[in-house]
């Protein structure tokens, strides 16, 4: 089945104490839906300005992504976000955000893209987000990833739109935050009240938890000697992880816990390289090694006494 | 096969946010041979004053610790701990240690405990360890633990008992201070280099790693609502997964693996509550559940494409 991904599309210029590059291609919507495209078909809807390179259309192109959702304004200049990393990896200082095109960003969404049966909310304006849910039919599953700039300046949007999703995907500081409490587990318990079915905690280099109502999986990351831009790492998991529920025969445990390492997996790549260069040029048989390798890496007989 | 635990007697004064103790029962050497009692046959090497209370002494006796080589020095003061944990249980506060009799400490290892096949050189001063290893037959695993401390100030004897020792155990910030990396991988092979068989790298809340040369496991933290007192929980985990690769038929990677499991287990029982209240008085049944679903939390069927 199909994935619809919306969130941005942005040029990032980013510094790591590995490289920099201007203007690559960056945004959540273009993480998620390049990393999802391994998995599943994948439609994207978003906004982009006149100096959008040609180039980053053709990637989406080369990955069978549909773009019909893309808004491009002429008359405007993209999304733009510049930033840097020390050796401290897990810590992203931004020096500047442009909202350009997307500040007057109204979501698209044309059909048959409404009737998508897995969505992917993509970090953006929580109203934009709702906006999202009321033009689409309800579908099969709707993922919603945010940040602490949205749980800090607006909260109750956030909250109406975590509502009506079926998994919340945050990182550790930002489950802390929205829940007022240092506790994870707590803190995943308070949310799966409001109805959610799921609940991801996304840790960095510590992994992902998973909670249900009834069940809880916790995921190593992929462990990397040389980490070279942790830009849309998160963007990437939850990409890969919706995904692959896509192109699952069954919702179950376990196929949302294949989902939990597929999107791991694909995290891992992202990070080995700048912008999307890694993800992008993907085979198959690399993404299955890494997960193999996962599994190596977490397995055990019971343990008696 | 029995286990020979070396390291600190000692009384805690400790306070968080859920309570405060005084003058309880702590130190590595009690943490990791009461948790270790719990698998296989456990002696201990150490000093008290003699102000120790009996009541700690009969608890070691309880859990059939041999202790023997626990030396009691009369006219001095047992090692004291004070310090206090905020709501980030992660950051210890120290607001006084005092040596007491441990100033003066030499281990004593009194025969048959010279032969001990598995052997625990808990956090003491690297002096100290290195003496511990002349005075006894190389064992069948000697594994070493240790802390910040005498990673700045005793560098050189740490390296010489960790090139001395099997396993190395060190949380995340110390392997990042004695290698100089901010790298967990980069460390651990390192580390390996110096001969070592394995490496265990701590991540508290997180879990831990391990590394060995062709091999590499990952194990979550047992997840918990409430810790309401870290202390100990390091010594506990090294107790644990000692204690059970004593009890292993074979010392391959599965028993490392159910080890280290075995170790995570019996670390999330001690931080449920102060000193050693809740792993004096485990019962079997109760490892081998947490066990059980710490099997549960991490497993997933492969991923294919």
């Amino acid at each position: 089945m199909s994935v619809l991904v919306v969130g941005s599309l942005a040029l990032d210029t980013v510094r790591t104490p590995f490289g920099t590059v201007t203007d690559a291609l960056g945004g959540s919507c273009a993480y998620a839906s390049v990393s999802a495209s391994h998995f599943a078909p994948v439609s994207i809807a978003g906004v982009v300005g006149g100096d959008f390179p040609k180039d980053h259309m053709k990637l989406f192109a080369r990955r069978h992504i549909d773009t019909k959702g893309v808004e491009v304004d002429q008359s405007g200049r993209t999304f733009r976000w510049r930033g840097y990393y020390e050796y401290d990896m897990n810590q992203a200082h931004t020096l500047e955000t442009q909202l350009n095109v997307f500040a007057a960003f109204k979501p698209k969404i044309p059909p048959p893209l409404d009737r998508s049966p897995f969505v992917m909310l993509g970090n953006i304006d929580p109203d934009l987000q709702l906006d999202v849910l009321e033009r689409i039919r309800k579908p099969r599953l709707a993922m919603v990833d945010t940040m602490n700039y949205w749980i800090e300046g607006k909260q109750s949007q956030l909250m109406k739109v975590i509502r009506r999703c079926d998994i919340v995907l945050l990182n550790d500081a930002e489950a802390r935050m929205l829940c007022d409490t240092v506790n994870l587990q707590v803190a995943a318990k308070q949310l799966l009240k409001l109805g959610l079915k799921r609940v991801i905690i996304k840790k960095g280099e510590h992994g992902c938890l998973m909670f249900s109502k009834n069940d809880f999986f916790t995921a190593p990351a992929f462990p990397l000697e040389l980490v070279k831009d942790p830009t849309g790492a998160g963007d990437t998991f939850a990409g890969g992880f919706i995904g692959y529920l896509a192109s699952a025969k069954k919702l179950d445990e376990n196929a949302f816990r294949q989902a939990v390492i597929a999107g791991t997996a694909m995290a891992s790549f992202t990070v080995e390289d700048f912008s999307l260069n890694r993800i992008s040029r993907l085979r198959p048989a690399e993404i299955t090694a890494r997960c193999r390798r996962l599994h190596r890496h977490t397995r055990f007989p019971e343990v008696k006494l």
